[in-house]
């Protein structure tokens, strides 16, 4: 089932969104949670989701190229999110969001050229 | 009446989306709407915004001195759409999008300290 | 040849600047040169090359898939100015920089894992 | 003694590139190092002089504003370096950035109005 466009750059700034708490929340819960690995991962996945989410709100024709890297890098923040998900609601709430930006951005990764015609002048 | 954090940032998320949107609309329609101080105007709002958003993800202490920026930005903004603004309903909506954003943005630049206390272990 | 990391995210800024400064540039010129095709794929290229150069700032082991799609963008930003590039200094040293961050790009993306190696304790 | 603007963005690129790459060190480093508030003051720093340095590139009427609150992040992220400078060439290396970047941006935050004129057609 598709989406809207506008549906999409939701999901991806609930990820951006998501992924930047997150990184405060880990800081602050130290140890694993904390090791450079995982949270330069959630800040690329914030950054990435943003640049893609920009890419769709300027109606760009180079769209899909960013969100194809944009799906695989949620997909790899989710994988390692997910190794803390049991009984820690942020990091499971974190995992399934990255996960939804995967498939949304999967599905834009299919589209060609601009998502929206010129308004008429 | 004072917001929630996190609806706040939602009101900033929106303002860089139409700011966004409304730089192709703007280049679409060409004539006044492209002139070179409008089209700059919201790159620097849709940025701006998101800078301030993210100050208030990462739940940082220096959240509030961004916004007070943002709030400046954002009303300039607004302030230069209302002038198209007759008959132009992008143009309203982006206005008043920015308007709202402004008011969020001054609230926000009156607190000080972190946001949300680190979570217990 | 095979060019220093911290060379590379140098050419990615480059790129990035003067693509922003080609907007405002394209932008008073008018006609041709601030059609919105044009304005985006110039956002486009300095917002990439900005992520591009993060990931590989922040020592990701992602930056390689991000510098690919950088390279794509900075190609098609580079045949973009090259139109205009006749008699034209601006759009011409932003062709050619495109070009020669595409390179930086494309070398970037044949590396795996992390730039650097953790520093020692 | 007054600098070139151009000058000025690349202390502040100086200075955000510098602040990513001391995440990752801090992060690998642990400890006090990778306390939540430094680390987040290191992104807030660096997020802060690309939007600044953003707003210089796209001669924008309002980066003397942005610069403002930028010289005061860089202060604080200067102050926060500088208690481990202490036989820590990275962290001594960063304040330094940090307090070069601050005075910059002072220096910015008076200027008025567009930093260039627009090119004739």
């Amino acid at each position: 089932m598709a989406h809207h466009p506008d549906h999409n750059v939701e999901v991806m700034t609930d990820c951006h969104d998501i992924c930047l708490q997150t990184v405060s929340y880990c800081l602050d819960k130290g140890g694993d949670h904390a090791r450079t690995e995982h949270v330069i991962l959630l800040l690329d996945c914030a950054e990435i989701c943003q640049t893609a989410a920009n890419f769709m709100l300027r109606n760009s024709e180079l769209h899909a190229r960013v969100c194809a890297v944009c799906a695989e890098v949620c997909d790899r923040c989710a994988e390692d999110c997910e190794k803390f998900a049991a009984g820690d609601d942020m990091m499971q709430q974190c995992a399934q969001t990255c996960r939804r930006c995967a498939e949304a951005c999967r599905e834009m990764s299919q589209h060609t050229g601009r998502l929206r015609h010129a308004s008429a002048a």
